[in-house]
């Protein structure tokens, strides 16, 4: 047989979805279980969107613009500007996702070899895209002590090279929640500038910032306009992660035009995930300010709870849905899919994502794990109830506060 | 400003999208355009298709399986096996059009400079998504003369090298409209087998073969299973170019799981395409009925009207809704553009896509477009009346039939 490709080798599984076997067998035998481990909202799309798709006029389903819609695209403007970032729908390309546009992104950008910087733990998938491209992403650990701010500029500066092109942040962070301070915002601007690099900004959670930390965002950075890609998504702000629509977004009109060239190759973005996502851009009332409360009121509840269980912390999220735990063991991998395989309480058992697969560093975040509040109040409140049985049940040989009982593997890997 | 990368560079604007400023231009001033340049069916997409989305029952539109919906993978297997294609659900994987199959097998199977062997003219992204995976087209004219049919095994094998890793055809073929033989499809496995290659094989428009040419799929081939890569969509076969809805299929279990990586990082297809394709997956009586007889007709009429306008030439297409034309100048491109930026009749102009950019080979299909038969007849016969008072209109020194009006420039090109 041929053989398959190098980048198809070192492609890392999903830490999110690299457990669903162990879920799928799970629910095949009858048990309830609870998704920590995936940012897709429970809550409701809009009915707005929802509407437009069920009032749909079109008799022939057709490629859009390679670009997507111009009539989206303005609208996208308008949206743009009630956060004080100026733009033209010239400068507004639609992605399948925001996944497509940070893999267009790294393709339009960064050579074979070439480098770019992101703090860790950091979004999984920008590593995939990255190799997708040939790149490298060299990482700065950030660190639970300090809610995982944003690491020290010198850090930044001691692995820049003539490889080095561009920086990452995702902003508010999954899958830390961090928000980036206005003083962190200039550091980064500095840097950029300072270096001539690309700022590649993931900013999908701008609408959910739960403290006082204003949104700063890429473009509102001075004199690095050329250098930023915006990298943006309705599939959170709207709960509409299937319809498959984001946006990639320059002011430099090289940038722009290179990944057009790789927009035109795949043709066009979904058409109807345009209709739904054009119809959304008018939710900005109750709609958003629901979803903001539910978000809030579950990550206070989750963030208590959390550190109630003995041997559990997580610092206070202050965006996104999605908080970094500790817990009380050596190998969260293990012990997350042991929940998955092994593990039943009242005939529930809970899927969290192991963090070791947000950092790039071996050995960070292996007692950490990634919990998404996706899940309605009451199902989260059961799914603490299964976290705090596992931990008491998880055998004592695997955990880490129990130093004499430590087994010879445990002992061997610290 | 930071670079962008070579791979940017080197990605070629799309032949059958580079004129659309053009044609925009043209259409703002009033000019009625006659798009024969994109594969966009004009035919209404299905009821079926239409009304299961206007029913959609969801209230979130979440993300679906990184493979796709499974319901959709098993009505599919029911699909296939009318073709006499043996699958199982798990061996398909539901992709963002064709166009994402096609980059992702690339980039599981092939490393920065692996070579694949294509006969061209060829649909001009598969050159795009090669560059996206580094890998090199190496091309095999086929002619007009022969109606496009393979080239023979001696130039595959002339090519084959330490770095050659597949073959990839189009049957029924984009642009060329040939439905590769019995004959011609054991000689290509033959070349797979011996020489284990991968064997990419898009067959999507497998419901539109007009002649006697049996349908062969490279999933026929007997001793080959595991090195036969199908790329399918929905997007023409149902009008439904704008879901987005293609597969990736692969008995090969390694390339099935190292393309699911791919998958898992771009998360999900779309949900509502699959919703859409899922429900036309039932369409298979009048409605495939009328749509092949209305392209059957289209196709009739459109190669007797190209061959009867003095100095053009189309053999007559097999399958597919394309064809290759010969006309009677030097510079397709330069005539393509003139039609759009200069020539109206009546206040209309035609957009076809020139020929070149099908092809490889530095020279060739200079003076060839690829015509798409998605109008309806009646705008069909004003585009041809438009093409033929265009080609008389063109100034005489670009024309290939007046040797003694030639330009100083087209005499240098020759």
């Amino acid at each position: 047989m041929p053989h398959i490709s190098q980048r198809g080798i070192q492609m890392p599984p999903s830490p999110i979805r690299k457990l669903a076997p162990l879920s799928d067998a799970a629910k095949a035998k009858g048990v309830k279980v609870y998704h920590l481990n995936i940012g897709q909202p429970d809550l409701p799309s809009p009915t707005s969107a929802l509407d437009a798709i069920r009032n749909i006029d079109r008799t022939t389903l057709e490629y859009s613009p390679s670009d997507g819609y111009r009539f989206y695209r303005e609208n996208l403007v308008d949206y743009y500007k009630k956060f004080n970032i100026s733009l033209t729908p010239e400068e507004i390309i639609v992605t399948a996702g925001g996944s497509e546009a940070v893999l267009y992104a790294f393709m339009a950008c960064l050579n074979p070899d070439d480098e770019i910087i992101v703090p860790e733990p950091a979004y999984a998938n920008y590593m995939a895209f990255a190799i997708s491209a040939g790149a490298i992403i060299r990482t700065i650990p950030s660190t639970m002590e300090t809610g995982f701010a944003l690491p020290p500029v010198e850090e930044f500066e001691k692995l820049i090279n003539e490889r080095t092109k561009g920086i990452l942040i995702c902003n508010p962070n999954n899958p830390t929640g961090y928000v980036y301070t206005p003083h962190e915002m200039e550091q980064i601007r500095q840097l950029v500038k300072k270096y001539d690099l690309y700022l590649f900004s993931d900013e999908v959670y701008r609408e959910f910032i739960y403290n006082d930390t204003p949104y700063i965002s890429a473009c509102h950075l001075k004199d690095v306009e050329e250098n930023v890609v915006l990298i943006d998504s309705v599939s959170k702000r709207y709960s509409e992660c299937g319809i498959r629509i984001g946006a990639l977004i320059t002011k430099n009109r090289k940038v722009h035009d290179t990944v057009m060239k790789f927009c035109q190759a795949r043709l066009s973005p979904p058409l109807i995930g345009q209709i739904a996502a054009n119809a959304s851009l008018q939710e900005n009332g109750a709609y958003m300010q629901h979803n903001f409360d539910e978000y809030k009121s579950r990550r206070d509840f989750l963030i208590e709870r959390l550190n109630n269980i003995p041997g559990v912390y997580s610092p206070m999220p202050q965006g996104a849905f999605y908080t970094l735990a500790k817990l009380p063991l050596d190998d969260a991998d293990a012990f997350c899919a042991w929940c998955l395989s092994d593990f039943r309480y009242q005939g529930q058992t809970i899927f969290m994502a192991p963090a070791s697969g947000f950092y790039v560093t071996p050995g960070l975040g292996r007692n950490e794990v990634r919990i998404a509040y996706v899940l309605n109040k009451d199902d989260l409140n059961n799914a603490l109830i299964v976290l705090e049985k596992a931990l008491e049940a998880y055998p004592h040989t695997h955990k880490h506060e129990c130093g004499a009982l430590y087994s010879e593997a445990d002992l061997q890997r610290r």
